[in-house]
């Protein structure tokens, strides 16, 4: 039982096989052949073949993402180019875990016995990956503004689950933290939190106060009209996935800085990422 | 469209109709002779009958909650006894608004175009009452122990909305703040928000810690063993509704102090819940 | 050197003779006959005389505060009347310890040998009893309002140890808190926390928008014309002591709610401040 | 009296100007020709020399700091180089103002009614300046680790003003802050705010434990055999001026990240910075 295998993925990856093998679980890998210091330890050990990896193992550990092009598997830690077709005309009958699996990829598995896993879908990753997206965001508005974040006026779109976390930092390290939802109870819980609310139908008229603008919400909402209500040295935070709520283009054209930042949680805390992702891999298994 | 009447109600009913009619809304009453105040207000009329009262008004407001024994209405500020068979044959087709309204209730209603409306059914309106809760069961804290809050170690038994808030002031003031859930995804909350997680099955063994312990699930699960592992000068406090979650009587017999709040918003904070009932009331008015 | 005196005093002595006694010190005491539960710990002596009692012992502690009346000193757990003079005539070259000693007091030693230390002078009790003490006044806002803390207008007169302290806890309520002060460091302070500033020339335009008003300024400060500026249904608490800064009879006249808190933490938190005194002792011990 | 003279200074003194002419103050300055954009803003004059620029002011701000090497003025604005001996032989009897002037430079006033200020001295603003310190703190932390703050253990060493706003901030986005300090009493406004002490003499043990240690006492605190407890991938920032507290030297040898970061306001937020600088040249004309 206490046998994993982890083929591809990022530092993260490399930091939950770490993670894994002081928890005394033996790992195969492959595909992470270039983080060198996996290979001193002990409980880890580097194959040669997918076939050789996913050996008497319980679970198979892929990319989080799984894939870039929807064709080759993740796998910044290696030379190999290792194609989904492989991968899963390999997999047998393991239980196979990874990171934002598109529809397609279900159907690669050539057994029913085969169970994916996309982790990302785990509501506890979701919010725990907040923190992460939070941080990054607020490292960005210090990098990129010349005003302390305290004091700033800062406008939220959208008040999920980025968006609590984001407001309950702001808040805390002094920031006029300002809210815009769209329903009763979101406002309630912002008179609870301390947020001030900001109707969808009172933002335009509102958009011209803040210093800084970040938006969780994965619709296009700040577009050339609405920019154009912005002030000129406002920064512009995209934190939403594809399509992304502000027209970045636009924005540049009129003069806003505006910075898309996606995948945070990777890039600004991979070591506190891997943790999460291994205390969800555990919640898992137990719950088997 | 804006005439309302008001029949029956507590002292939150009474400040409402005071609140309306500051709004310029014209306001006919009855059942509320014995609040003095109200009949020196220009903006609203007393009336001498139900049919009266509900002539040419949009909206007739009942009280809240409705009623305490299923046949009368509650009406503490009158010497009248109305029954909700009364009540119904002449409200005409009026939309009734009313708060805890139970199901044989909306079976009285005579005619398909009375709209019935249970306001503490509103989401917004329950999120903004869990403010009154927490602090109605700081106040009881703070009364009935020998301990500042701050630096007390305090159990919540449930992280749901009451849950959540009351974590947010205790945390606030300075106590120490551990929550009891089942979910996952809680945790992760918790994580976020800096309170401690005990897990279900960790509880029993947990219980000796704590100074106090706050109940918020209507489920028993304070029994006799488990309050057996209590400290005999912890504090109880049961916020869940019918049938509560804390074995009262058993706790007195085993020497340890339990006190059972409901209804804490309108005993604590009137004025306050009178208010959140108005901006209810214009959500649902404008939602039409 | 483990070997203690304590004679007389209220609850909280009580309490730390119990706490003191835990921690493995033998105590000894006088004019606490009534405290029976002190009668069943083995490392507490109770004797039948001063002389007995502060023979073979480092320290004495005597009540806190000292006296009420500069004649006898507090002995609520004790049918015995104790003066001063005597105490003192008995006490031979031992280290005194008490509370709120005036300075006449401090000639009745009869040897230049025995130390007289006011615990209360302690800059860290002192700063430790202003939890208490805002908790105190927190109790007694959400006990005589029927509005929710959360979301009142409150007012601090002062920005002193007491004032950081309630503006700390009654901002994580909730609560838009102001601030009275004078000094502009006071005032970075305030925005760095997060308060409102009220300048002391703003002061009478300002007053007529609080829910609630607390002093922590001992100079008379709302007079009657100050107080004729205060919406009538504000509560005004004054923690300061005397003179006070509120003048409560005037206050009372014009009809608004004015309640003088003194000595909260003995009131509220017996059992916390009789832990904050041993530590406190503890630290004097250790300096020696 | 609403004319000012402005020579030399950063990224900060011409935010000021600006400031200053939008509150409708004419402003004469010299050694900032480089700041274009002064030269489209019709209340501020660009002079040809000191002279003409220090006639008919009330006052003159220069460089903050002041000067680095002791013998020229801070211009990074401007081509000129103006040595101290010059600006003061000119200055006549105006009131001069600057940040970080050493005690040499008041020996250069060639007359007794030339009133120098510095402004770095000025409570208010320092405190105020604690907040980009610690944003600027909180941003290095962020760019230099691969864990979140949130949940990470950081040391502060020291509990001052600097100390108490990063204590405050940091905790805010949910670290685990310990702080170390000497005074009984700062321990207590540690417990009321929710911060773990470490005593100094405890402090070669607990090493070991963090992620993060920030100094902010202007005392070699971590020397050769300190540095040797820490943890090889905990990140050392310095906020104190020279000499600082950390043998940054010994630390890069022992393979320990260490960053020295000295004068953030200006370099994180030159806005804000500004603002404040601007708001106590406002208290200082007022106390006049």
């Amino acid at each position: 039982m206490n046998q994993m295998a982890i083929i591809g993925g990022d530092l993260r990856i490399v930091k939950l096989a770490e993670m894994l093998a002081k928890d005394k679980i033996k790992i195969k890998t492959y595909g992470l052949e270039k983080a060198e210091n996996l290979q001193r330890i002990e409980q880890i050990q580097q194959c040669q073949s997918i076939e050789e990896t996913v050996q008497n193992v319980n679970m198979v550990i892929g990319p989080i993402p799984l894939s870039k092009d929807g064709i080759q598997i993740n796998t910044p830690f290696s030379i190999q180019n290792i194609t989904l077709q492989e991968l899963f005309s390999k997999l047998q009958e393991r239980t196979f875990l990874a990171g934002s699996i598109k529809k397609e990829v279900y159907d690669l598995a050539t057994s029913e016995k085969v169970k994916i896993i996309d982790i990302l879908e785990r509501e506890e990753l979701v919010v725990l990956n907040t923190i992460a997206t939070a941080e990054g965001a607020i490292q960005i508005a210090m990098e990129e503004t010349i005003k302390t974040l305290h004091g700033s006026n800062v406008l939220l779109l959208g008040f999920g689950r980025v968006g609590k976390t984001v407001a309950h930092m702001l808040q805390a390290i002094g920031a006029n933290v300002y809210c815009e939802a769209r329903k009763e109870e979101d406002f309630a819980w912002m008179k609870i939190y301390g947020y001030k609310p900001i109707k969808l139908t009172e933002l335009k008229e509102k958009l011209g106060y803040f210093d800084i603008i970040i938006n969780t919400i994965p619709t296009l909402i700040l577009k050339k009209e609405e920019l154009s209500y912005i002030k000129k040295d406002c920064l512009l935070i995209d934190l939403a996935s594809k399509p992304g709520g502000i027209d970045i283009e636009e924005a540049k054209k009129q003069g806003i800085k505006a910075i898309w930042a996606l995948a945070l949680p990777g890039k600004v805390a991979p070591l506190t990422s891997a943790e999460y992702i291994k205390e969800t891999i555990y919640h898992i298994l137990n719950e088997k």
